[in-house]
């Protein structure tokens, strides 16, 4: 969506910021949000490096940036078009939808970030590990508030232990992305629909 | 286990790589698979680059030959203390709490070196990402072996989709893996296991 702004500079320093960040996304999925070099960016966008830095500062700060990216992108395609459907169970199941498709999706070719994130930085401190731990844990709040809202349309019973719904609707995503993008099982797609029809299945009232 | 050999230089030969591969085991889980370099290894075992390539050849064998190592140590740790428990459930429920025990295993600094590297290498074509595969095929077969055991001891019905029981046990601990160790979630290992609970509950007769 484009601002105006009285300032076109800023307006077109803020359209270069993002076609940074888009691009750094795609090649963070592929070579790892570590692998991240602003030299490598900077060849594949025909920019300076010193062009980089000034909008960026650091690696670090790139690496947070492309993290806060991902996110958005994630909202963008998952949770924001679930809430076209009615609330419930139905948006779980879209939001479950959009969540598998967006998985495989071509448009990022390496494979989920916050994946190639979270195996670099489970044993490293920092920001990034702490930006990669906010966002999984506000994925399990959203999950579990998708649950909640469950409970309040009469779907889902009123004792759920919701953060236990968000534990084990993520636990069928993962194993679909290593099913899916790793293995290339053809019956990914299906076993992740089996396993998630029984948790409805032992979920609903 | 020792083994004898009439060739002292052979056996001298086999420790070097035994001791090479064990700290590459270690090095891996930190810097990933990808970021495993012959030169960081010679100097974390205080041996010459040269004397590393004559034992690996290159990068990308020394990969291959930590994965199999990694393989090897996960089923010396998960799936044989198993055997010794009955067949059938109570061995999935002995194979789960090794596996569980390995995921935040402080012998392996890193994480898991096998999810590092799927990571990685989920779109990347070559030698590396095909042992991946291999590895996780066979985690697949043998989770589902194990349940085929419990379906011939009347643990499990006979109708079972022994295949969808591995999809939905590898889910838990990948979600486990994710809570334990990046989010360091106090609750991991108890969701982990009402996950278990339920899923158990659902299979058996």
């Amino acid at each position: 969506m484009a601002t105006t702004s009285a300032d076109p500079s800023h307006s077109k320093g803020a359209a270069t910021r993002e076609r940074i960040l888009s691009q750094a996304l795609r090649l963070a999925g592929v070579v790892g949000l570590a692998g991240l070099t602003i030299g490598e960016l900077a060849t594949q966008l025909g920019l300076s490096k010193s062009g980089l830095f000034a909008h960026f500062k650091s690696k670090e700060n790139l690496q947070l940036m492309v993290l806060d990216a991902a996110a958005e992108h994630f909202a963008a395609r998952v949770f924001r078009p679930a809430l076209k459907a009615p609330r419930g169970e139905p948006r779980i199941h879209a939001l479950f939808e959009n969540w598998l498709r967006w998985t495989s999706s071509r448009e990022l070719p390496g494979g989920c970030i916050f994946l190639a994130g979270a195996a670099e930085w489970d044993d490293q401190e920092g920001p990034v590990r702490d930006r990669l731990v906010e966002w999984f844990e506000k994925l399990n709040q959203s999950l579990a508030r998708a649950a909640s809202i469950a409970v309040e349309e009469g779907h889902f019973p009123k004792d759920l232990d919701t953060a236990q719904f968000a534990y084990d609707l993520h636990a069928i995503v993962l194993k679909y992305h290593l099913q899916a993008r790793l293995l290339r099982s053809p019956d990914a797609l299906s076993r992740a629909g089996d396993a998630y029809h029984r948790l409805l299945a032992a979920t609903r009232v």
